[in-house]
């Protein structure tokens, strides 16, 4: 079989994604190639710029394009409470929710002893020194209601309670063993609404 | 809501592809977000050379990235059957039987009145014109066993037999692994048309 090099190497690469089988690939890649260039140069771009410009921000450990991130340097958010979540994925959501106005910080992972993750891989001292400062008053625990999610907000609680600031739980609006990232707006905004204190 | 640009707009990119939707689309950014720069890199340029370096036959009229492409130029290959498809993509699937050692011919469509595509609008006259060489002794007729398929089939072996140039039709049957009893009645009855004597 004549395989064409440029077509099975864009196969190859798009068949690499989440979710592509080799018979998906195909088609994408059909579709890209029967694309206008200028179509083509622009996902391509967008797809190695979006790689390239995105970094970590330096406070709230969110993806970002400046230093600090959007977020952190906003004056219009509330700068006094700052809502834990695991990924940058759920920072996403929670934007998505359109009713949390405050700060993040991304964990960039839970507690989870059985995959030998502890509380020093995980961004908590990196939280536990933006709070040093005084100036936030609530952190609201925004990890998935899964086993390691509870266990790290339980956790987390237990170190910042001692310096009297205001630990909440985001409510279990949020299905149990569900997902913040494939969790709809409204249930998002109940389990936000609902968040208890711990 | 702090958008990022960058993931917005590889966000909206990715979204464009067929069977991508705005949450698949999501998840693809982020997966890509979070792979080594390297492999973004890698993915970014065979979606652009995929594009860039692929071009149409100047013989056949399937994707190619030399002239003319490897299929047309293989002395290996048979260059006195010639099987005419609708699409590259239909070459793909003849080229995965891995029986026909033939050339091909892609028409790049189908006659369709309805969609008010008429024989000039497609390659036959370039069909015509590689016949006229002499060296074609025979033309399979592989588009697909549709309306528009059977109607440009009909169309194409009525211009070529006066020719005195071997006309045939890919048959149509029982899919190999399929079950009678699941078969339309169109279908088995070509299958029992087309019966073989063994």
């Amino acid at each position: 079989m004549a395989e064409i090099e440029a077509i099975a190497k864009l196969v190859n690469q798009l068949s690499k994604l989440p979710g592509v089988g080799r018979k998906t690939a195909q088609r994408l890649a059909y579709h890209i190639i029967a694309l206008p260039e200028e179509q083509v140069r622009e996902l391509a771009v967008a797809i190695f710029n979006g790689k390239k410009q995105i970094h970590f921000c330096p406070v709230c450990g969110n993806y970002t394009d400046t230093d600090p991130c959007a977020i952190c340097s906003d004056p219009e958010r509330r700068h006094d409470i700052v809502c834990v979540v695991r990924d940058p994925r759920d920072v996403n959501a929670m934007e998505r929710m359109r009713d949390y106005n405050g700060l993040y910080h991304v964990l960039h992972g839970v507690i989870s002893p059985m995959d030998g993750v502890g509380p020093d891989d995980i961004r908590i001292r990196e939280l536990m020194s933006r709070l040093s400062s005084g100036e936030i008053q609530e952190v609201v625990l925004a990890t998935n209601p899964d086993v390691e999610g509870e266990a790290t907000a339980a956790y987390i609680s237990r170190l910042i309670k001692p310096m009297g600031v205001k630990v909440t739980r985001i409510a279990h609006g949020v299905p149990v063993g569900g997902e913040l990232e494939y969790t709809d707006e409204v249930t998002l905004m109940r389990a936000f609404q609902g968040r208890t204190e711990l």
